[in-house]
């Protein structure tokens, strides 16, 4: 495992949906203490911020997102999505981020998992996306490729983004939160694993960690549901995001990977009150799918920016004409690509904070 | 978990590459006794076959094998190959099969594996080769599809193969073998997942479990090493096969799963006597994967059977001026589809054995 890359590189972005964030931040010490933090607090959110001492850290709130972004602007940077202000002015490599109600897992031996260097493990090390292996990770310790495995694929390529997992509350969906409320996730699968080329994958926001220099723009705000709220089950601003990162990584041979390391999520949001609500995310997926599993960049798209161009335009072509809630996505996501270029170079905030 | 099958629809299916099978099958007992086994004694083997007493079984040799397929045609029985006789002969819906070099292994809470039980479990429930499931098998016991995973893709596919892996010596191929003669594998990776869509992968026929009915022609014994021996790491007969039964359920839309069950794998042959010896699978899968990766099925082929000869027909004209080993590869893949046909018409043997 390949771990040589300098505290500095790294930022850890908190999106803060609650303002006590004492017990998230204390029991996140030791993993978080060593790199720079950004917290953005969430619009909506009204209290002041609590956030115990000793770190290295800065904190964006509603005041600054206008500063920076204007208020004229079609991105919502309210609930879950006030994290993608963090990724957008940070300055570092690698960006890490966790929802603010999760904390740190124990393995099956009780050990506690360090998710950042998890994270960085699976950044830093190559992804192998063109081939399968049986065994997971051919790079983890004792392990390697299988008989069979192409050996000029064996060198595999950049890893953009890593997605980790959830012990207790699985990530599901409205419907079938209310439906199994009380089912937990006690399953630990000790794997990481890279996720084959195009093979599409319901990329969550809650444990996630990328290469903000190689993928950055792909992770964007765009789609907000009419009746989204502030419990990840009402949302599907990070499945968009990871449809989006998804096409434009296998578009640019980089790879994207899933599995450790877990996080533990606690409780919070009421099941039944969701299942009252129409959830749009059931209508919407289906109209969504079978647009990412068709639409083909152009070869002339070779960066980021572009790729994202032309999947906003697809979008607005494509899926536009169904929900206006297509449109105003599109929108979105032109409107973020330009927002990176201007506050990506314009910024004056320097890269050793 | 479906278990609702009857004992009479598998049959397990050994290749017998050594005469001594009284550990094997004792071990195995727990597993193996409910079921019917076919015993294939691979036709190189000179000795005796010794069997403990108390299974329902068939044992074929090398007469039974020039009986029904005649000596003049082009697939080679030996070696590992000795198995898909049993494949032919079985009348079965499911085929379990497991190499006579691999005894139960035990999960990390110490507990014996039920490989056969975890087969029938794979292949009973569906299969998701559309869309990927991060938190691996939704099917399974207390788990479920996580946020933003498609409604209509939920049903899922038939499972049609099941391949499980190896604790202790892992399946590496002959240079990885040599290079990492004392590494084992020791992590147990509780999961099981569909592998998706167009996505190849190196199937082993260490532990592997299908529905005979679905994709049994599929599995055939094509492709022999120059210098193939009576180890996993010198052969690739069996990546072959399931480079080609991955393509036919890729275009038939049925799923291949991997994970769970494992087996425990002794040691066997020298490593570094391989490394003396050139291997040609090195060279070989450059050829072959580009080629897996791009032919394309047409529309009309519609069985297993119709399906293995146009591969066969694509292998003789894209891969065949490459080197004899595929020109004879083609041949006995459709010397396969009519000795299955003609076998399994002409067969006296009933299916209630």
């Amino acid at each position: 495992m390949s771990l040589a890359i300098k505290d500095d590189e790294v930022d850890i972005v908190i999106g803060a949906l609650r303002s006590d964030l004492t017990i998230f931040m204390n029991e996140w010490r030791p993993m978080f203490s060593r790199f720079h933090v950004i917290i953005v607090k969430d619009p909506d959110l009204k209290e002041e911020l609590k956030i115990p001492e000793g770190f290295n850290l800065d904190v964006y709130g509603k005041p600054d997102i206008d500063q920076v972004v204007g208020s004229s602007i079609s991105i919502l940077f309210s609930g879950y999505s006030c994290r993608y202000f963090g990724y957008l002015v940070s300055r570092k490599k690698y960006i890490i981020s966790v929802d603010d109600d999760c904390l740190p897992a124990r393995d099956p031996k009780g050990f506690l998992v360090d998710a950042v260097a998890q994270h960085i493990s699976n950044l830093t090390n190559p992804a192998t996306p063109f081939f399968f292996n049986t065994l997971y990770d051919p790079y983890a310790e004792g392990a390697d490729f299988v008989r069979g495995y192409p050996f000029s694929l064996r060198g595999g390529v950049k890893c953009a983004l890593s997605c980790g997992l959830w012990l207790n509350l699985a990530d599901h969906d409205a419907p079938t939160q209310a439906l199994k409320a009380r089912q937990r996730n006690s399953r630990y699968v000790d794997a990481v694993m890279t996720v084959p080329a195009r093979s599409l994958i319901p990329i969550s926001g809650i444990n996630i960690a990328f290469e903000r220099e190689a993928v950055g723009p792909a992770l964007v705000p765009a789609l907000k549901l009419a009746g989204e709220g502030k419990c990840r089950w009402e949302t599907m601003e990070d499945i968009w995001s990871g449809l989006c990162v998804k096409i434009v990584c296998d578009h640019l041979g980089l790879g994207v990977k899933t599995g450790l390391p877990y996080i533990w999520r606690t409780d919070r949001g009421d099941p039944i009150a969701s299942l009252k609500k129409e959830w749009e995310g059931v209508k919407l997926m289906e109209e969504v799918i079978p647009f990412f599993q068709s639409v083909r960049l152009p070869r002339e798209a070779t960066t980021v920016e572009e790729c994202i161009i032309e999947v906003a335009n697809a979008v607005k072509e494509r899926l536009g004409p169904m929900d206006p809630v297509f449109a105003r996505a599109a929108k979105a996501m032109l409107d973020w690509v330009k927002l990176w270029q201007s506050v990506g170079s314009s910024s004056s905030r320097s890269s050793a904070v």
